[in-house]
Protein backbone atom coordinates (compact mmCIF):
# COMPACT_ATOMS: atom_id res chain seq x y z
CA UNK A 1 0.00 0.00 0.00
CA UNK A 2 1.16 3.55 -0.84
CA UNK A 3 -0.90 5.71 1.16
CA UNK A 4 0.28 8.03 3.60
CA UNK A 5 -1.32 9.44 6.61
CA UNK A 6 -2.59 13.01 7.01
CA UNK A 7 -3.32 14.09 10.63
CA UNK A 8 -5.75 16.00 11.91
CA UNK A 9 -2.99 18.43 13.32
CA UNK A 10 -1.71 18.32 9.92
CA UNK A 11 -5.18 19.12 8.35
CA UNK A 12 -4.74 22.13 11.04
CA UNK A 13 -1.48 23.40 9.78
CA UNK A 14 -3.42 23.88 6.53
CA UNK A 15 -3.73 27.16 4.35
CA UNK A 16 -7.56 27.61 4.56
CA UNK A 17 -8.30 27.64 1.09
CA UNK A 18 -6.19 24.38 0.57
CA UNK A 19 -7.90 22.99 3.77
CA UNK A 20 -11.57 23.84 2.50
CA UNK A 21 -10.15 22.03 -0.78
CA UNK A 22 -8.81 19.04 0.44
CA UNK A 23 -11.92 18.40 3.08
CA UNK A 24 -14.63 19.18 0.89
CA UNK A 25 -13.75 15.83 -0.96
CA UNK A 26 -13.12 13.90 1.91
CA UNK A 27 -17.16 12.57 2.33
CA UNK A 28 -16.80 11.76 -1.91
CA UNK A 29 -19.12 12.61 -4.73
CA UNK A 30 -22.33 14.39 -3.42
CA UNK A 31 -25.41 15.67 -5.08
CA UNK A 32 -25.72 18.79 -6.69
CA UNK A 33 -28.55 20.71 -6.29
CA UNK A 34 -30.09 24.28 -6.06
CA UNK A 35 -32.28 25.86 -3.46
CA UNK A 36 -35.51 27.93 -4.47
CA UNK A 37 -36.62 30.43 -1.97
CA UNK A 38 -38.26 33.93 -2.33
CA UNK A 39 -38.31 36.81 -0.14
CA UNK A 40 -42.51 36.94 0.43
CA UNK A 41 -42.69 40.61 1.12
CA UNK A 42 -39.97 42.21 -1.01
CA UNK A 43 -40.97 39.37 -4.35
CA UNK A 44 -37.13 38.70 -4.34
CA UNK A 45 -35.94 35.57 -5.88
CA UNK A 46 -33.00 33.31 -4.25
CA UNK A 47 -31.75 30.23 -5.90
CA UNK A 48 -28.25 28.77 -4.30
CA UNK A 49 -25.91 26.05 -4.94
CA UNK A 50 -26.31 23.42 -2.24
CA UNK A 51 -23.74 20.09 -2.18
CA UNK A 52 -24.76 18.77 1.49
CA UNK A 53 -28.40 17.47 0.67
CA UNK A 54 -29.09 13.85 2.40
CA UNK A 55 -31.66 11.42 2.79
CA UNK A 56 -33.40 11.17 6.37
CA UNK A 57 -36.14 9.04 5.41
CA UNK A 58 -38.52 7.76 2.88
CA UNK A 59 -41.79 7.53 5.41
CA UNK A 60 -42.63 10.46 6.08
CA UNK A 61 -40.13 11.60 3.00
CA UNK A 62 -37.58 13.97 4.44
CA UNK A 63 -34.39 15.64 3.30
CA UNK A 64 -31.66 17.08 5.30
CA UNK A 65 -28.68 19.68 4.15
CA UNK A 66 -26.52 21.20 6.30
CA UNK A 67 -26.45 24.80 6.25
CA UNK A 68 -23.77 27.61 7.12
CA UNK A 69 -25.81 31.04 8.79
CA UNK A 70 -23.36 33.32 7.57
CA UNK A 71 -21.75 32.41 4.16
CA UNK A 72 -23.26 32.82 0.66
CA UNK A 73 -26.68 30.61 1.27
CA UNK A 74 -27.42 33.24 4.14
CA UNK A 75 -30.56 34.90 1.74
CA UNK A 76 -31.90 31.59 1.18
CA UNK A 77 -31.64 30.33 5.27
CA UNK A 78 -33.76 33.62 6.12
CA UNK A 79 -36.15 32.91 3.47
CA UNK A 80 -36.37 29.42 4.07
CA UNK A 81 -37.28 30.08 8.00
CA UNK A 82 -39.72 32.81 6.70
CA UNK A 83 -41.95 30.89 4.29
CA UNK A 84 -41.42 27.56 5.59
CA UNK A 85 -40.79 26.58 2.09
CA UNK A 86 -38.36 26.02 -0.38
CA UNK A 87 -37.55 24.08 -3.97
CA UNK A 88 -34.71 21.82 -4.35
CA UNK A 89 -33.85 20.92 -8.08
CA UNK A 90 -31.51 18.74 -9.85
CA UNK A 91 -28.77 20.19 -11.78
CA UNK A 92 -27.80 18.33 -15.25
CA UNK A 93 -24.56 18.29 -16.68
CA UNK A 94 -25.60 20.45 -19.65
CA UNK A 95 -25.38 23.40 -17.01
CA UNK A 96 -23.10 22.73 -14.13
CA UNK A 97 -21.71 26.09 -15.25
CA UNK A 98 -24.79 28.10 -14.89
CA UNK A 99 -25.59 26.30 -11.99
CA UNK A 100 -22.10 26.77 -10.12
CA UNK A 101 -22.58 30.56 -10.50
CA UNK A 102 -24.57 31.09 -8.36
CA UNK A 103 -22.80 30.33 -5.64
CA UNK A 104 -21.81 33.58 -6.61
CA UNK A 105 -21.90 36.63 -3.43
CA UNK A 106 -24.15 38.33 -5.20
CA UNK A 107 -25.92 41.45 -3.46
CA UNK A 108 -29.09 40.24 -1.71
CA UNK A 109 -31.67 42.15 -4.04
CA UNK A 110 -30.22 40.51 -6.72
CA UNK A 111 -31.69 37.23 -8.36
CA UNK A 112 -28.98 34.68 -8.68
CA UNK A 113 -31.81 33.43 -12.09
CA UNK A 114 -31.25 36.63 -13.86
CA UNK A 115 -27.52 36.37 -13.34
CA UNK A 116 -27.48 33.08 -14.56
CA UNK A 117 -29.74 32.57 -17.20
CA UNK A 118 -31.98 29.86 -15.01
CA UNK A 119 -35.35 29.70 -15.69
CA UNK A 120 -37.45 30.65 -12.37
CA UNK A 121 -40.96 28.16 -12.83
CA UNK A 122 -44.19 28.38 -10.06
CA UNK A 123 -46.50 25.84 -9.55
CA UNK A 124 -49.16 28.02 -7.86
CA UNK A 125 -49.46 25.75 -4.73
CA UNK A 126 -46.20 26.99 -3.01
CA UNK A 127 -44.23 30.47 -2.60
CA UNK A 128 -40.53 29.30 -3.76
CA UNK A 129 -39.38 29.25 -7.29
CA UNK A 130 -38.34 25.91 -9.10
CA UNK A 131 -35.76 25.61 -11.66
CA UNK A 132 -37.23 25.19 -15.12
CA UNK A 133 -34.38 23.47 -16.62
CA UNK A 134 -34.48 20.55 -13.78
CA UNK A 135 -35.65 17.27 -14.41
CA UNK A 136 -36.60 16.67 -10.69
CA UNK A 137 -37.73 19.32 -8.97
CA UNK A 138 -38.98 19.38 -5.44
CA UNK A 139 -41.75 21.48 -3.50
CA UNK A 140 -40.04 21.17 0.72
CA UNK A 141 -41.64 22.03 3.42
CA UNK A 142 -39.59 22.81 6.13
CA UNK A 143 -39.77 20.20 9.23
CA UNK A 144 -37.13 21.42 11.62
CA UNK A 145 -33.78 23.51 11.66
CA UNK A 146 -31.18 21.37 14.07
CA UNK A 147 -28.40 23.31 15.61
CA UNK A 148 -24.75 21.60 15.25
CA UNK A 149 -23.61 22.83 17.91
CA UNK A 150 -19.82 22.01 16.99
CA UNK A 151 -19.60 24.56 14.32
CA UNK A 152 -22.26 26.43 14.49
CA UNK A 153 -24.40 24.90 11.43
CA UNK A 154 -27.71 23.75 10.90
CA UNK A 155 -29.11 20.73 9.67
CA UNK A 156 -32.57 21.84 7.92
CA UNK A 157 -34.66 18.72 7.51
CA UNK A 158 -37.94 19.51 4.92
CA UNK A 159 -40.54 16.80 3.95
CA UNK A 160 -40.89 16.30 0.20
CA UNK A 161 -44.91 18.01 -0.27
CA UNK A 162 -44.38 17.08 -4.32
CA UNK A 163 -41.98 15.66 -7.08
CA UNK A 164 -42.07 17.59 -10.53
CA UNK A 165 -40.87 14.90 -12.96
CA UNK A 166 -41.67 12.89 -16.11
CA UNK A 167 -43.29 9.71 -15.07
CA UNK A 168 -42.31 7.98 -17.70
CA UNK A 169 -38.76 7.62 -16.06
CA UNK A 170 -39.88 5.72 -13.33
CA UNK A 171 -39.37 1.81 -13.44
CA UNK A 172 -41.95 -0.50 -12.35
CA UNK A 173 -39.93 -0.56 -8.82
CA UNK A 174 -40.49 3.04 -8.20
CA UNK A 175 -36.57 3.90 -9.64
CA UNK A 176 -35.50 7.01 -11.34
CA UNK A 177 -32.37 6.44 -13.46
CA UNK A 178 -31.05 9.71 -12.85
CA UNK A 179 -27.75 8.62 -15.45
CA UNK A 180 -30.53 9.02 -18.04
CA UNK A 181 -31.68 12.43 -16.70
CA UNK A 182 -28.50 13.45 -17.04
CA UNK A 183 -28.00 14.68 -13.68
CA UNK A 184 -24.25 16.01 -12.71
CA UNK A 185 -22.49 15.49 -8.92
CA UNK A 186 -19.94 17.09 -7.25
CA UNK A 187 -16.73 16.56 -6.18
CA UNK A 188 -15.26 19.14 -3.91
CA UNK A 189 -16.27 22.82 -4.08
CA UNK A 190 -15.39 22.80 -7.56
CA UNK A 191 -15.40 19.86 -9.75
CA UNK A 192 -18.35 18.51 -11.57
CA UNK A 193 -18.80 14.80 -13.12
CA UNK A 194 -21.26 12.98 -14.76
CA UNK A 195 -22.04 8.95 -13.52
CA UNK A 196 -22.34 6.52 -15.53
CA UNK A 197 -24.58 3.45 -14.31
CA UNK A 198 -22.28 0.45 -13.91
CA UNK A 199 -24.41 -1.88 -11.77
CA UNK A 200 -27.21 -2.24 -9.85
CA UNK A 201 -28.15 -5.44 -7.39
CA UNK A 202 -30.94 -7.37 -5.57
CA UNK A 203 -31.79 -6.44 -1.81
CA UNK A 204 -28.58 -8.23 -0.30
CA UNK A 205 -29.54 -11.02 2.09
CA UNK A 206 -26.78 -13.41 3.62
CA UNK A 207 -25.53 -15.92 1.30
CA UNK B 1 -42.29 20.61 -20.25
CA UNK B 2 -43.78 17.19 -20.22
CA UNK B 3 -43.24 17.06 -15.86
CA UNK B 4 -45.59 15.10 -13.86
CA UNK B 5 -46.68 15.87 -9.87
CA UNK B 6 -46.45 13.02 -7.52
CA UNK B 7 -47.88 15.03 -4.16
CA UNK B 8 -47.12 13.73 -1.03
CA UNK B 9 -50.39 12.12 -0.26
CA UNK B 10 -49.72 9.63 -4.11
CA UNK B 11 -45.98 9.42 -1.83
CA UNK B 12 -47.78 7.61 1.24
CA UNK B 13 -49.75 5.46 -0.83
CA UNK B 14 -46.88 3.81 -2.46
CA UNK B 15 -46.21 0.20 -1.62
CA UNK B 16 -43.35 0.28 1.27
CA UNK B 17 -40.70 -0.97 -1.02
CA UNK B 18 -41.53 1.27 -3.76
CA UNK B 19 -41.63 4.32 -1.56
CA UNK B 20 -38.65 3.36 -0.38
CA UNK B 21 -37.27 2.99 -3.74
CA UNK B 22 -38.48 6.16 -4.93
CA UNK B 23 -37.98 8.62 -2.50
CA UNK B 24 -34.33 7.40 -2.01
CA UNK B 25 -33.99 8.32 -6.04
CA UNK B 26 -34.83 11.86 -4.92
CA UNK B 27 -31.77 13.12 -3.07
CA UNK B 28 -29.37 12.76 -6.04
CA UNK B 29 -26.62 10.94 -6.46
CA UNK B 30 -24.97 9.86 -2.84
CA UNK B 31 -21.33 9.10 -1.46
CA UNK B 32 -20.65 5.10 -1.09
CA UNK B 33 -19.23 4.75 1.91
CA UNK B 34 -18.33 1.79 4.28
CA UNK B 35 -18.17 2.61 7.83
CA UNK B 36 -16.01 0.16 9.79
CA UNK B 37 -16.20 -0.11 13.68
CA UNK B 38 -15.48 -3.10 16.29
CA UNK B 39 -17.16 -4.43 19.13
CA UNK B 40 -13.74 -4.03 21.51
CA UNK B 41 -15.03 -6.66 24.15
CA UNK B 42 -16.23 -9.26 21.73
CA UNK B 43 -12.99 -8.57 19.20
CA UNK B 44 -15.97 -8.43 16.54
CA UNK B 45 -15.55 -6.44 13.36
CA UNK B 46 -18.47 -4.52 10.99
CA UNK B 47 -19.07 -3.43 8.24
CA UNK B 48 -21.80 -1.46 6.67
CA UNK B 49 -22.56 0.23 3.86
CA UNK B 50 -23.83 4.05 4.32
CA UNK B 51 -24.95 6.32 1.67
CA UNK B 52 -25.97 9.66 4.14
CA UNK B 53 -22.46 10.71 4.50
CA UNK B 54 -22.40 14.60 4.34
CA UNK B 55 -20.36 17.53 4.87
CA UNK B 56 -20.24 19.44 7.82
CA UNK B 57 -17.38 21.66 8.09
CA UNK B 58 -13.74 21.79 7.03
CA UNK B 59 -12.24 23.60 9.98
CA UNK B 60 -12.60 21.54 12.49
CA UNK B 61 -12.84 18.99 9.63
CA UNK B 62 -16.44 17.30 10.42
CA UNK B 63 -18.39 14.81 8.77
CA UNK B 64 -21.83 13.66 9.48
CA UNK B 65 -24.09 10.76 8.86
CA UNK B 66 -27.93 10.01 9.20
CA UNK B 67 -28.39 6.46 10.77
CA UNK B 68 -31.84 4.53 11.87
CA UNK B 69 -30.76 2.92 14.79
CA UNK B 70 -32.96 0.12 14.55
CA UNK B 71 -32.10 -1.40 11.18
CA UNK B 72 -29.30 -3.12 9.94
CA UNK B 73 -26.55 -0.71 10.91
CA UNK B 74 -27.16 -1.41 14.36
CA UNK B 75 -24.28 -3.16 15.28
CA UNK B 76 -22.47 -0.43 13.59
CA UNK B 77 -24.07 2.56 15.56
CA UNK B 78 -23.97 0.46 18.83
CA UNK B 79 -20.06 0.36 18.11
CA UNK B 80 -19.86 3.65 17.74
CA UNK B 81 -21.40 5.04 20.59
CA UNK B 82 -19.43 2.37 22.42
CA UNK B 83 -15.98 3.06 21.56
CA UNK B 84 -16.22 6.51 20.51
CA UNK B 85 -14.46 5.73 16.54
CA UNK B 86 -15.23 4.71 13.48
CA UNK B 87 -13.75 4.70 9.71
CA UNK B 88 -15.18 5.84 6.78
CA UNK B 89 -14.07 4.41 3.29
CA UNK B 90 -15.07 5.33 -0.18
CA UNK B 91 -15.89 2.25 -2.31
CA UNK B 92 -14.73 1.73 -5.76
CA UNK B 93 -16.18 1.34 -8.69
CA UNK B 94 -14.19 -2.04 -9.33
CA UNK B 95 -15.49 -3.78 -5.90
CA UNK B 96 -19.24 -2.41 -5.78
CA UNK B 97 -20.30 -6.03 -5.36
CA UNK B 98 -18.95 -6.37 -2.53
CA UNK B 99 -19.90 -3.24 -0.62
CA UNK B 100 -23.33 -3.56 -1.16
CA UNK B 101 -23.80 -6.98 -0.11
CA UNK B 102 -22.32 -5.80 3.43
CA UNK B 103 -26.18 -4.33 3.71
CA UNK B 104 -27.42 -7.55 4.18
CA UNK B 105 -28.70 -8.54 7.70
CA UNK B 106 -26.44 -10.66 8.89
CA UNK B 107 -26.05 -12.12 12.76
CA UNK B 108 -24.31 -9.59 15.04
CA UNK B 109 -21.49 -12.56 15.52
CA UNK B 110 -20.80 -12.51 12.17
CA UNK B 111 -17.90 -10.07 10.42
CA UNK B 112 -19.10 -8.56 7.06
CA UNK B 113 -15.65 -8.36 5.94
CA UNK B 114 -15.16 -12.42 5.96
CA UNK B 115 -18.53 -12.28 4.29
CA UNK B 116 -17.61 -10.50 1.37
CA UNK B 117 -13.98 -10.64 1.25
CA UNK B 118 -12.89 -7.13 2.05
CA UNK B 119 -10.27 -6.96 4.14
CA UNK B 120 -9.69 -5.35 7.38
CA UNK B 121 -6.43 -3.24 7.89
CA UNK B 122 -5.69 -1.52 11.19
CA UNK B 123 -3.30 1.41 11.90
CA UNK B 124 -2.80 0.50 15.31
CA UNK B 125 -3.72 4.18 16.32
CA UNK B 126 -7.79 4.08 16.14
CA UNK B 127 -9.78 0.69 17.67
CA UNK B 128 -11.59 0.21 14.09
CA UNK B 129 -10.81 -1.43 10.85
CA UNK B 130 -10.24 0.30 7.65
CA UNK B 131 -11.25 -1.54 4.53
CA UNK B 132 -7.28 -2.14 2.96
CA UNK B 133 -8.92 -1.93 -0.44
CA UNK B 134 -10.24 1.46 0.03
CA UNK B 135 -7.80 4.60 -2.16
CA UNK B 136 -9.58 6.96 0.41
CA UNK B 137 -9.89 6.21 3.95
CA UNK B 138 -10.80 8.57 7.37
CA UNK B 139 -10.29 7.58 10.55
CA UNK B 140 -13.46 9.52 12.76
CA UNK B 141 -13.34 10.83 16.08
CA UNK B 142 -17.69 10.49 17.16
CA UNK B 143 -18.28 14.42 18.17
CA UNK B 144 -22.27 14.08 19.03
CA UNK B 145 -24.77 12.03 17.82
CA UNK B 146 -28.10 14.56 16.98
CA UNK B 147 -31.72 13.46 17.19
CA UNK B 148 -33.63 14.23 14.34
CA UNK B 149 -36.79 13.63 16.21
CA UNK B 150 -39.26 13.55 13.17
CA UNK B 151 -38.89 10.39 12.30
CA UNK B 152 -36.45 9.06 15.19
CA UNK B 153 -33.07 8.69 13.41
CA UNK B 154 -29.95 10.19 14.44
CA UNK B 155 -27.46 12.22 13.08
CA UNK B 156 -24.11 10.79 13.98
CA UNK B 157 -21.11 13.93 13.46
CA UNK B 158 -17.46 12.94 13.98
CA UNK B 159 -14.47 14.97 13.32
CA UNK B 160 -11.40 13.48 11.08
CA UNK B 161 -8.20 12.18 12.94
CA UNK B 162 -6.52 10.72 10.09
CA UNK B 163 -6.93 10.50 5.86
CA UNK B 164 -5.25 7.80 4.17
CA UNK B 165 -4.83 8.20 0.73
CA UNK B 166 -1.38 8.16 -1.51
CA UNK B 167 -0.24 11.84 -1.40
CA UNK B 168 0.21 11.90 -5.06
CA UNK B 169 -3.19 11.57 -5.75
CA UNK B 170 -3.73 15.56 -4.09
CA UNK B 171 -2.86 18.73 -6.34
CA UNK B 172 -1.34 21.66 -5.17
CA UNK B 173 -5.01 23.09 -4.19
CA UNK B 174 -5.45 20.55 -2.01
CA UNK B 175 -8.18 18.70 -3.98
CA UNK B 176 -8.43 14.81 -4.69
CA UNK B 177 -9.24 13.95 -8.07
CA UNK B 178 -11.74 11.10 -7.12
CA UNK B 179 -13.24 10.08 -10.50
CA UNK B 180 -9.19 9.43 -10.99
CA UNK B 181 -9.10 6.65 -7.45
CA UNK B 182 -12.19 4.80 -9.20
CA UNK B 183 -14.71 6.29 -6.68
CA UNK B 184 -18.39 4.93 -7.04
CA UNK B 185 -21.44 6.73 -6.27
CA UNK B 186 -24.79 5.05 -5.71
CA UNK B 187 -28.51 6.53 -6.62
CA UNK B 188 -31.10 5.34 -4.81
CA UNK B 189 -30.84 1.65 -3.11
CA UNK B 190 -29.26 -1.12 -5.09
CA UNK B 191 -28.01 1.38 -8.23
CA UNK B 192 -23.85 2.07 -8.97
CA UNK B 193 -22.13 4.54 -10.64
CA UNK B 194 -18.97 5.70 -12.53
CA UNK B 195 -18.64 9.24 -12.48
CA UNK B 196 -16.38 11.07 -14.90
CA UNK B 197 -15.22 14.42 -14.57
CA UNK B 198 -16.60 17.46 -16.58
CA UNK B 199 -15.84 20.56 -15.49
CA UNK B 200 -13.98 22.33 -13.10
CA UNK B 201 -14.52 25.84 -12.60
CA UNK B 202 -12.72 29.01 -10.79
CA UNK B 203 -14.20 30.44 -7.26
CA UNK B 204 -17.52 32.23 -8.77
CA UNK B 205 -17.70 35.76 -8.66
CA UNK B 206 -20.48 38.00 -9.60
CA UNK B 207 -19.43 38.78 -13.27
Amino acid sequence: MTDHCISGADIEAMEDRYRANFVNCLSGFKAACLVGTCHARENQENLALVSSVVHVGANPPLLGMVMRPHTVVRDTLRNIKANGVYTLNQVQCDWVEQAHQTSARYPSQVSEFSETGLTPWYANTIEAPFVAQSPLKLAMKLESIIPIEVNHTEFVVGRIEQVWLDKTRLDTQGRIDLSELDVACISGLDTYHQPRRIARFAYAKPQ
